[in-house]
């Protein structure tokens, strides 16, 4: 039966159709360091929207599942495919279609890497603004599929903010497109929204027209604010967010993530247990709101220091952009993605504290502190994550619900978080995305076990 | 059956339920001149969720139709109740629950009115986006339900862009909370954003987290542009949102709407053949922004008023905002909300008067040039609105969809475009649209016959 699957993939797609070990295995993982059980029957690596059609059509009349995939770069395993499974990979079709400066859009492929795109649009003096930490290596797809965020989203959004249109190929192979080229429009259900998100359950993404902004002018004023310790960081920063200056990007960094990623890049280690905030500011505004958040984290206990030119400003990014890297060698990392009001930051770092101290374990935590979203890390040494952990976690979990928070941010559900989605969504809520989900895929073909627990 | 399902809404609601003939007829119409047939079995005013949740426990197992109303300002015969259904009316329900200055966010009741919310927000130095005409007189309830927009669309977002979630009543009395409180979230399918927009198909919002925004600083800049015709006036709408200076308002009248506006407010009449815009720049640069602007106005033919004071520019905006009550009275109106990319403003009015002569028709046009919405009005005498004028708004709509646009903008479907649905969803889509629609409620109690045909 697979070896018909395969057969039938190679009669209609040919070379696309890759079945070599190595092709395989990278299918299994994603960057979270978790890999699907078994050997995927074949990567197709589509050329074209027809490619996508002609897969999904061979696995609908086969009962095959499929596990769309962009650049693997998930940090959830909701690309990861499996033993039976095939992988289709839209990491090819990474064409621009179209770029409107007057009408402030662009139409793309979904497979385009994110800094790819905004190199090309910043010719134009343009610019797609979710801005995941991933983005020199992850997809557009991959941004729509997980409805990815990033560092600037308490100012420029995420990426539900900044797509006005998908096309979709269902399980069946038909090709169905969403949303339209207009800044406004309200036909019907808001079906790209339903998309967004949606982790690769609803339909394959083959194309989608971005909504664009123009580059903001002026220069751009980055800061760093060391403090004794990461709760009087998260103080800080709520207190930036208070104050209505409105960083560009507000990222806090814990003693362990700071002193790893300092041994990472070489650089000197930071004081025993320092934390740090990171602030950009941009705009016309952008050094009088410096010197504004400068000032409050001053207040707050901070000692601060303003970049002087744009090699010390890309210096203090890169020890936040290097965070991700510098764990990926440590084993296996479960990455949290909680997400809170930005008011109770503070109270989710004395969470964490708390769990420390409760399961004997470091969780190492980095922040989008501007918009409330933490990425607490479980690193285990072996490839399973052991059962205490997932009940740190679920933990840490219950207490963001409690805050008025979510369980993933911008990371999405994948296999890692599925356990606690009922828990968010409650029962009735849960089984309706499902027979939602179902409407799309009626057979449950596409992405089984991911975001819903079979 | 029917005095049954009174009755027992008496039994469990007492003087909420409202049969008096006033009320009745009220419940039939909204503000686009068309009215449901028949008379409403009853008018509930919900004062609480549980009032919500009654009516629906009490439809479904007696299988009556329900419209969730809010202060009856739609122009799409949305929210229209006729022979056999219950009106369920949300404007009793209009309590602020809670303002988070610090989170950016306000939780409150569907039934308050959009502007009296914001005056309340403005003391504490907030703000809700989204800001129809209808701002003084249409409920958050009802922005939400039809995914409104306004003037600011192009520069702050529209309902969409300003939820972060919603608690809703399905068909059956159950009560689901969906989103969250924080900036990020993406754990499972988008629901809140499959409800904005879904005109009370899926359920009745009993209550809304809203995404708020601080006050702009600053003084906000007004100016007026008089063209000789509409065709230049709206290719000098489409250089200024080229010249990359973003306008908060940027409103077009043509020589029809203007001359109405200024006979209905007493003003001197324009010359004829006269179009307008008129636009608004706030923040740091307005006043830049407004030189700017201006000159690319009389670069493009446009005799130019800067208002000089507060009271001036209020002036200018007030011919704008008078705009629906000044056709009111004219007739049956047909309102159209055609959406298209910026860049095709000149096309569609083109559009529009090709159909001016074809069908030898009037056809007063305000459209929001900042963003790509046009109005295009077609008023009839008597009550019905003749077969002939359909076609016309058929053409209208197939010329914007070819431009990339869509048939409804911000007003929404309703009965008045539920026609054209399918022509711009396609089959597929449109069928998909029904069953999501169905997962929530499976006997099709609510809002039956708008949005989709029956």
């Amino acid at each position: 039966m697979s070896a018909d699957v395969v057969a039938r993939l190679v009669a209609e797609l040919g070379d696309r159709v890759d079945t070599s070990p190595d092709a395989l295995h990278a299918a299994r993982a994603d960057k979270s360091g978790h890999a699907a059980e078994g050997l995927p029957l074949a990567v197709v690596h589509a050329g074209s929207v027809s490619d996508v059609q002609a897969v999904m059509r061979i696995a609908s009349e086969t009962a095959t599942p499929v596990v769309p995939r962009g650049a693997g770069t998930g940090l959830a395993g909701g690309a990861n495919t499996g033993a039976g499974e095939i992988a289709l990979s839209l990491r090819g079709m990474d064409r621009i279609l179209e770029v409107r400066r007057d009408d402030l859009l662009a139409v793309v492929e979904p497979g385009i890497i994110n800094a790819d795109l905004n190199a090309v649009l910043a010719e134009q003096g343009l610019w797609w603004a979710p801005d995941p930490a991933s983005r020199d290596i992850s997809t557009v797809g991959g941004n729509i599929a997980t409805g990815a965020g990033g560092l600037l989203c308490a100012k420029y959004g995420v990426v539900r903010d900044a797509v006005l249109g998908v096309d979709l190929v269902l399980a069946d192979g038909r090709l169905l497109r969403l949303g339209h080229r207009s800044v406004k429009g309200v036909t019907g259900l808001d079906l790209t929204s339903l998309v967004i998100g949606s982790e690769g359950v609803l339909g394959v993404v083959v194309a989608a027209t971005l909504k664009l902004r123009r580059l903001i002018p002026g220069e751009v004023r980055t800061l760093s604010a060391t403090f004794p310790d990461v709760r009087t960081a998260a103080v800080a920063s709520a207190a930036v967010t208070a104050s209505g200056v409105q960083p560009a990007i507000m990222e806090l960094m814990d003693a362990t993530s700071l002193a790893r990623t300092h041994a990472y890049l070489g650089l000197p280690a930071p004081a025993p247990g320092a934390a740090q905030l990171l602030v950009q500011t941009d705009g016309p505004a952008a050094t009088a709101e410096a010197d504004a958040i400068a000032a409050t984290l001053v207040a707050s206990g901070g000692a601060v220091v303003l970049a002087a030119d744009e090699a010390q400003a890309a210096h203090l990014l890169s020890i936040r952009r290097s965070m991700h890297p510098a764990w990926e060698t440590a084993g296996t990392t479960l990455i949290e993605d909680v997400s809170v009001p930005r008011s109770a930051l503070p109270a989710m770092f004395e969470v964490i504290a708390d769990l420390e101290r409760r399961y004997g374990v470091a969780i190492p935590t980095v922040a989008h502190a501007g918009d409330g979203n933490l990425h607490p890390n479980f690193v285990v040494p072996g490839p399973e994550v052991p059962e205490e952990i997932w009940q740190a976690a679920g933990e840490l979990f219950q207490a963001a619900l409690a805050l008025g928070g979510t369980l993933t941010g911008e990371h999405g559900v994948g296999v890692l978080k599925r356990r606690w989605l009922a828990d968010e969504l409650g029962e009735d809520q849960w089984e309706m995305q499902r027979q939602i989900a179902r409407v799309f895929d009626p057979a449950g073909i596409l992405n089984p076990g991911k975001v819903f627990t079979p």
